[in-house]
């Protein structure tokens, strides 16, 4: 029997209410693939945390953190007593870069039974995967303020790419690419605009391309990209980009299938150096927590992923077929046109696995 | 009777097939409201310029454009012999920032007999304007790459805001969101990862917010945002931005009303120190340059912006219309499932104007 130490951080907001869901699925999980988990749930990375302590999270984090097999994570924010930057940098932020989760994974997919936005797509034909570099690149506390509080005020704010750090997003992204049927990789980029990073991050994934003559690739304006995301979403398969252009394409890529509400994320550190990190790509949502509304399925869809990660394909895949047959036949959450609460979603959901 | 001059500079690709169209729709209101042009053609900031002289404009053509009323643009690019960053900064990004044309506004509207990628919605759901800061921010060519040709490489790109340059596109805009109406802000940021740039820049929006009590304002984080433009386009009215984040709005927006083939764009310097330059929002487009097939709309409506710019907004609105009509009727280009060419449309939008 498989047994993995999975620290359990909800958070805030809805964090706290799709957690229970996620975890239920991993119990169902557990019981039918013959794993063990031993959940340590931790209370930090909550703005409830910061109010106690003045900060986000203890200072030896990493050190209770540094023995787990992975953290599974629901949400952090709660911009009315704490600000977003204050409680991301101390937390989410600090995860990515510390423990060097410098892949974050993000899979779109167009399922049957949610309603989709885009006029007469149906299940299947969005179906890509965005590779975002995860620790550099636009997100930085870097640069500051000239002459402040005066007219005359000058603010810099710098970006850093590193080889180091692009070479080994590229290079997933091309394995990853080649690892699927239609080889395809799509290079975000914004080279016309952005006069520095971007010529250079261009001339990299040329340079990597070289490798891997199997995968088609296309480089493409981060704008006329978001277009196409839109307009002929088919045509993607996976699609690398920044740190700054992989948030935006998958949240927008999700909107694309209905509801950002499924999307779930990896943020890996695929030498396995550092526990990696599987949470939802939406946040913590204060307009709706304390309803029991939100959508489990990004958890839950997470928390495959992490199986995945560990190296139970099938526990993952039992998990996502789950989740198909729930969304195709119900129960739903309001934000799928339902009226189910996210309990009954998320225990329809186990039920199957 | 009021006469202007206007350079018309084409530049490349499909910019040349639809420019004949701006021209045609601009002769016809010039007709009906008793307006005179003298149109200097100009070829300059095209790849055929660069290939011949090694530059894209001439030393002096700031001296030479600075006596015009507005420069009515086509498209600029060539990347087959031209790198864009190359034809970008040597002409339209030039333009934007030694004319100081810090607006860039680029209206988002959904017509009838336009199919709209996004199910459900109809003509006027979607219906907003996009404010682009159009000289500093995320555009620089400051920075560098240390350790250059090395395992080590390290690249720092730069980004700029001044309280100058972001006040007054932030007041432009709330005077906008004033004068509709819905009085209504939608300010992009991304402060919770941006960590300097983005915190100040919701400082100075709330700084300016205390002048215009009357304007309801929110504030969105850019992937959240453009998840919303997919999801709730009908929540927005105005809409301010980074010139970065503005590029990006600007592209998606009119993704989601069908074709970027329709978007139109003015870049203003509205104290009128310096010529403001109208173009559409599309580029040269190389895969489908010589066929006749561009749509000319954008174009159009672009010369529709300029007249009103100028002060004619009978003359806008007249082209207005005349676009409304043949969007609904047709003759439509192919981009929006018809069969005609780029001159049969523009021919058909001229004779209602
Ligand atoms: C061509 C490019 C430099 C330009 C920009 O990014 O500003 C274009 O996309 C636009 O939106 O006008
Ligand atoms: C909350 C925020 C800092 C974060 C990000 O921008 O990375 C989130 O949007 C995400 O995509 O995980």
């Amino acid at each position: 029997q498989a047994r993995y130490k999975i620290a359990v951080i909800p958070g805030d907001g809805i964090g706290r209410e799709v957690m229970p869901e996620g975890l239920r699925a991993l119990q169902a999980a557990a019981r039918r693939f013959d794993l063990a988990f031993d959940f340590t749930p931790i209370e930090w990375a909550s703005c409830d945390y910061h109010a106690r302590t003045g900060e986000m999270m203890p200072a030896d984090w990493k050190a209770q953190l540094q023995g787990m097999d992975a953290i599974y994570f629901g949400a952090v924010g709660w911009p009315a007593t704490v600000p977003d930057h204050v409680s991301l940098w101390g937390s989410l932020l600090k995860f990515r870069r510390e423990f060097d989760q410098y892949i974050n994974l993000r899979p779109v997919r167009l399922f049957e039974g949610v309603p989709c936005p885009l006029a007469g797509r149906r299940a299947g034909d969005i179906d890509y995967c965005v590779v975002r570099e995860n620790t550099e690149g636009e997100y930085t506390n870097l640069g500051g303020v000239m002459f402040a509080g005066t007219e005359r005020e000058i603010v810099i704010q710098e970006s850093v790419f590193s080889r180091h750090g692009t070479d080994r997003v590229l290079k997933y992204a091309f394995e990853l690419a080649r690892s699927r049927a239609r080889k395809h990789l799509t290079v975000a980029t914004k080279s016309n605009g952005i006069a520095i990073s971007m010529p250079w991050w261009d001339g990299r994934a040329d340079a990597m391309a070289m490798a891997y003559p199997e995968v088609t690739v296309d480089k493409q304006h981060i704008d006329i990209l978001s277009a196409r995301f839109v307009l002929q979403p088919g045509r993607f398969d996976v699609v690398v980009a920044s740190n700054l252009f992989g948030d935006i394409l998958s949240d927008l890529g999700p909107a694309t299938t209905g509801t950002i509400g499924l999307a779930p994320s990896a943020n890996l550190n695929p030498e396995r150096r550092f526990p990696s990190l599987f949470e939802p790509v939406h946040g913590s949502a204060p307009d709706i927590y304390g309803r029991n509304i939100a959508n489990p399925v990004a958890m839950i869809w997470s928390g495959a992923l992490m199986l995945d990660f560990l190296g139970h394909r099938d526990a993952h895949d039992a998990i996502v077929r789950a989740i198909e047959t729930v969304l195709a036949q119900g129960p739903r959450t309001p934000d799928l046109g339902g009226s189910a609460s996210t309990t009954e979603m998320g225990e329809a959901i186990a039920a199957l696995i």
